[in-house]
């Protein structure tokens, strides 16, 4: 049996190829690709790889594949087999993917998400998301109720990263937040602090994105940090208090700064952002407030309560889905959207089989 | 009745003046001064202030004052008087101040040290420790027992620093830590992080202060990070794992980076030093390993466990006094040393009266 599958060969070159489909192997699962969502991961593969993925003749150490490698780790589906062992999941059931890597001695440490050549499938190898099937061992596939459309469940994945952040910022349930920028994982940042409880704002440039977050109810108040003094405007509306905790997503140096004025002394702020360059930053404001600057990556133990939150609705995904697409399209229609439009465009979705398009 | 004290009037202008001795009001508490420590604000304040001063004509919010004040704020002294009101000391006593100006509503709140103006007596008014004696209130004084010398116990204030920066790191008791830098606040923080039990490494450029913290027996080793790859010889002795912890005692950008390698994955970097300038970080190692790095100013309810450890032991702070002046010789033999021997120079004290010279 053969599947289609998108492989990435090499910096912008992506091809759309048949390649054996998986089998379910022992504690295994083969699922069903139903959609996978285009990361911006996958956009700097595509730009500027490799950087996650193994280059041709450099397997990775713990999955042994190189490229080529099937692109894609933000996937919903359901079971199409159970590999010997597995016994507590059922064919047809929903389920998604956390997409990891690592050794099977590090499978069970609380801090996964670090542990020593730590990768991810759809990039570091093991199959990918842009394919038709994937196969999966069953600790990573986390089943999602029948009332979660498998469309909205493809963004769980990115939906916990957010929420790692959160647990990151020590996983408040009240109090104020600010978010610097509101594109896809800012926005989704935003979703998961409003369904926890938080009063949100967010400061981002483009108008668009504002007016995004605000349809989609993540947020209180979407300032344009042109024309609002941000950290001024939050402790005006807050009894001169700062902002608890602050969320850093555009990798932009003032942006950082901004947000060093905007939380309360003895504040936090979680950089979600991958920086390029190595932004000057105001220590001196870090040391005279005691704030505590935290680093994300990924989750770890997230996508349990994750599900939840959008099984129970505290979380609606929908308003975040901007486009669907099938493989054939994914460099026209994906990536060059994503870089062109990328003020319209949060997540586009990917039907490995052309279903439900 | 008069006394002597040392007033800043303005940047390289402080005075040894006759002013009038303070007297004990209600709720407050009379020290005769034994001795103050010439720390490194005091230095700055001389240098280039004022920074922490409140100018003429300027009075500080809180205590009132402003240009010309009394500096020193690292004072041990015995008790003269007691004001109306506290009953919980005698005359005779040892102590030492914790020098804190804070609003009366502020001073219970678990984070005094970040309270709105909080300033330092002896930089922003209510008197100093270089002068003969001062009046404090009760809340800001701290008894020492008898058994603690009183040279010593003018370092309780800068250790309490230190003790601060361990607290927040988590107030580890075991695991690794590495220090950037052995001046006297990475000195004091070795002598905290050794005396709750953790494993101490130093990287200091200085021959001379390498060798001091070493004699002093507050650091496992102290490495000079020309010939030696801190982060990778602390990961050969440790089985491949980082410190646990890192404390920034230099402000120097390089050192925050090699702190950004040495830590282990999910490790806590500490931020002691004040940045005149914004440094470059490299944040993509905070994300990629999940570092906290983490402000420090002052201390906040540190006193009573910093002299806890002074009392029984845990801290030797004998080896950190390497000079014992009167006040004339404030600026020649105190400043002016600190400034051209800062390598050989840890804590130098000032006996306000001459006594125990």
């Amino acid at each position: 049996m053969t599947m289609r599958a998108a492989r990435w060969h090499g910096k912008k070159d992506i091809r759309i190829e048949e390649i054996d489909s998986p089998t379910a192997g022992p504690g295994q699962v083969l699922v069903d690709v139903a959609w996978c969502g285009i990361c911006g991961t996958d956009l700097h593969e595509y730009l500027e790889g490799p950087i996650f993925i193994p280059p041709a003749g450099h397997p990775h150490p713990i999955s042994g594949d190189a490229a080529p490698v099937t692109l894609g780790h933000e996937m919903s589906g359901t079971v199409a087999a159970l590999g010997e062992g597995v016994t507590d999941l059922e064919v047809g059931q929903k389920v998604v993917v956390e997409p990891y890597i690592v050794r099977e001695e590090d499978r069970d440490r609380p801090d996964y998400n670090l542990a020593p050549d730590m990768n991810f499938i759809g990039l570091g190898g093991d199959g990918g998301g842009l394919a038709e099937q994937i196969a999966v061992q069953r600790r990573w596939v986390h089943p999602v109720a029948d009332s979660v459309p498998l469309d909205q469940a493809a963004l769980i994945e990115p939906l916990s990263v957010a929420h790692h952040a959160w647990v990151r910022a020590g996983s408040p349930t009240s109090g104020v937040a600010v978010i610097g920028g509101a594109g896809p994982i800012g926005a989704l940042t935003a979703a998961v602090l409003k369904g926890k409880g938080l009063t949100v704002y967010v400061s981002e440039l483009s108008e668009l994105r504002r007016q995004k977050v605000l349809e989609a109810g993540v947020v209180d108040e979407a300032f344009d940090p042109r024309e609002v003094d941000v950290p001024a405007k939050i402790r005006e509306l807050h009894d001169g208090q700062g902002a608890d905790v602050g969320f850093e997503c555009t990798s932009v140096d003032v942006v950082l700064d901004m947000l060093l004025d905007a939380v309360r002394p003895g504040g936090v702020i979680v950089n979600e952002s991958i920086w390029g360059h190595e932004p000057a930053v105001a220590l001196h404001k870090l040391v005279m407030k005691e704030i505590d600057l935290r680093g994300t990556i990924a989750y770890a133990n997230d996508h349990a309560d994750t599900i939840r939150m959008v099984e129970d609705g505290a979380v609606d995904l929908a308003p975040f889905i901007t486009g669907k697409i099938g493989l054939d399209d994914l460099v026209d229609q994906g990536f060059e959207t994503l870089i062109h439009h990328n003020e319209t465009a949060v997540k586009i979705l990917v039907s490995p089989t052309g279903q439900g398009l």
